[in-house]
């Protein structure tokens, strides 16, 4: 059971393992092969990055039963995704920028992220958690409105690739047990999403094995799992947080 | 006017200027600061790779004015894209791999790559050409039965984004003028597409424009730009090349 962040300080990056308000560092690669040194920073001495980098995130649309049943539509047969690229990453504290005038109505979607910690093809579900390395908060900010402004082509990607749409972090907790845990979303210290992670239509094996047989998946890959009943639009000023027991809270404000 | 490789050679990648069949090697960044060396190196000597390596790509839909035409539906009044995932990048030369059961009917699209070279972030049309570096050959490889799967959500990113669909390359070519250049594909070595750029609904500059005022655009990102008409499934063991005069030819079987 490990607390992985990744950090900034004097100008280079590193990463390393989170105890209370400590940091191991660490050196060689998160995923294939980690050594701690010595050196042990104090987590307000560094600046917190999003915690790996993702050569591509993956995020689920409409992954909820809930929802589903809300709304009187089927749950998908096949995972419903879309890409989140580089650009919309953003870590722990910092600020989702509103898109003015590009988009009104910008709606938070707490979220459980998953890091890929091996190479995945092929990889069936009961092989699945030997290639995951562990889990994330996510917050998949979407632009709504966009989604039905085309009737020729619903523009998931567009509402989803705004710069900073894609808050994660603070942390990947591996070890972590799955079944009794929910998702939370804090708005300005309200809560207004709570779902349970057996509300998702596919689990994270059932995805890793989906998707796998498709695509190959990568270290540090990540993958959204899609949000449940709650998500609402963000006013300027907002504080939204993404609590997942046994990860943290990933906090940002919405300007 | 320049063409621009990347190459690997005895387990180490490199980049450079191709001129006939020589590479004159470069150090640093292709887009930043490229120094020559040197060193000169016969293109048999190494092993072409992608030209660059974008940590977006973006392929835009429906871009194609005839296309509209014949199938009687509007053009978009903003680009339709989705992203497809680094997993899809293919070199020229290589084999684009079928799905099998996963998805039948595999199209070839030939489209003009965008190569960015600087950060474009609200950049007007009139400022695009000196945020593009140059240009290449795409083949947006598509599933594309898997766009109508599911009648409640079009699954472009899915039918993009199978493991190498997306070759393109062999280079990037600087210094290009579009105007009254035309993208071709030839399969098994008779031509299937051939349409102007000017068919295109969007320009590369205005492609440039409206996707920088919703994200950044960094340097080596790849905007492919949607094909014309004429894309057709491929069997296996076909040869598919894509072909834009000033540029060269992407060539890839498929099996």
């Amino acid at each position: 059971m490990t607390h992985w962040v990744r950090f900034e300080v004097d100008a280079h990056t590193g990463f390393g393992t989170l105890a209370g308000n400590q940091i191991a560092v660490h050196r060689g690669d998160m995923f294939t092969g980690a050594v701690a040194t010595a050196e042990v920073l104090h987590i307000d001495a560094v600046k917190l990055l999003v915690p790996c980098q993702p050569a591509k995130l993956i995020g689920l649309a409409n992954n909820s039963n809930s929802l589903a049943l809300k709304h009187g539509v089927p749950t998908p047969l096949y995972p419903h995704y879309f890409i989140k690229p580089p650009n919309t990453f953003l870590p722990c504290g910092e600020t989702i920028l509103s898109p003015g005038e590009h988009a009104k109505r910008i709606f938070y979607e707490a979220e459980l992220g998953i890091v890929i910690g091996k190479v995945c093809k092929h990889v069936s579900e009961e092989a699945a958690d030997d290639h995951i390395f562990g889990y994330t908060c996510v917050n998949d900010v979407t632009a709504f409105q966009l989604l039905d402004v085309d009737p020729h082509f619903p523009q998931w990607t567009r509402a989803k690739a705004f710069d900073t749409f894609a808050p994660f972090g603070p942390v990947i907790r591996t070890g972590l047990e799955l079944e009794q845990l929910s998702v939370r979303a804090i708005l300005n210290g309200r809560e207004r999403q709570n779902y349970l992670l057996s509300d998702l239509v596919f689990s994270p094996r059932q995805i890793i094995s989906l998707l796998s047989a498709e695509m190959t998946l990568f270290p540090g890959d990540l993958i959204a799992c899609g949000t449940g009943p709650g998500a609402l639009p963000m006013k300027s000023g907002t504080t939204i947080e993404i609590v997942i027991d046994g990860i943290g809270t990933l906090s940002n404000t919405f300007h």
